[in-house]
């Protein structure tokens, strides 16, 4: 099985997110990636499944998340803000990872394929947090509704957060936009 | 060019749901389609591209009464109410369609890539609505969250008037999720 690679994964990561960025995610093979992280294509295996696995490993990550800050919420708050709790959460996760996800971003946006991963990524999570809501005793199309919205409030946080400039953190632009949202949904 | 055929888009439709739902979507040819609609296969290519935009032929009509709606509406009027317009503009476009509506949903529900152009799709009417939405003046994000939680009654209103038993109408169900979410977005 070969030696104990110190953070293998994450170096497997960066080098594959900078070879996406200068090559293309199309022409960019296994091999190239391991090569640039100095390890072997049979490391690489053991991190991920394919070269589209290492954009989209942290979805289970960020679904288990929200959940679970979902799950703990106190029984009396309100869904949007039980949802809420899931957005912070997220936004913590991230913390540290600014530079990889708006370098994952670009790559995603310049390939169809991966765009379509995306929606589906994000159409999972809703369906995910809808559910546990339910759980929670939540009436069903309030538990889509108040889903939806919070997927709404990440997507448009975290586009916003991985802007060129925005110096601003992910919880303080989920803060923002939450507002909005409350915002939108109570005017007229 | 073969005689006219009266509704002969309608019929190839009606015919391809038919044999969607009797014998799988993969499983049906566009020969099979044409032949049971009593129609050969030049005429079923002079309506549609391929099989799957007998299912998605809708979804630019949609967008379109989405867009003119949204851009008629009074420039007084507030994001939300605005992007309420185009939901009732829809709703109306498929009051009829409730039959065609559920069978295309189950099809659309039993096949990974026909659920990923749905996801598409909605995706792209909630850009299209942003856009429109940023062109009446509406600040970036608000846009944004207004198209997202546009789109987002919409698919579960939707949802609701095609389960079985519902006997409401669209346009009922899409004022009463637009109520659910201003209910969601203002408690807590």
């Amino acid at each position: 099985m070969g030696r104990w690679e110190p953070d293998a994964r994450g170096r497997l990561a960066k080098a594959a997110l900078e070879l996406y960025g200068e090559r293309g995610y199309e022409q960019t093979t296994v091999a190239e990636i391991a090569k640039r992280a100095g390890l072997t294509e049979r490391t690489f295996f053991r991190h991920y499944a394919d070269k589209r696995e290492v954009l989209f490993a942290g979805a289970v990550e960020l679904e288990n998340l929200f959940v679970a800050a979902v799950t703990d919420a106190p029984g009396s708050e309100a869904p949007l803000d039980v949802v809420a709790r899931g957005l912070y959460a997220a936004a913590e996760m991230f913390t540290d990872r600014r530079e990889f996800a708006c370098r994952r971003q670009a790559v995603i946006m310049g390939n169809a394929e991966l765009r379509e991963r995306e929606l589906i990524k994000l159409a999972s999570l809703s369906a995910a947090l809808a559910d546990t809501l339910r759980r929670r005793g939540v009436a069903e199309s309030t538990a889509s509704l108040a889903a939806e919205a919070g997927v709404a409030v990440f997507k448009i946080a975290f586009e916003r957060w991985i802007a060129a400039g925005e110096e601003r953190t992910l919880a303080e632009l989920t803060r923002e936009s939450l507002d909005e949202l409350r915002a939108v949904t109570s005017a007229g």
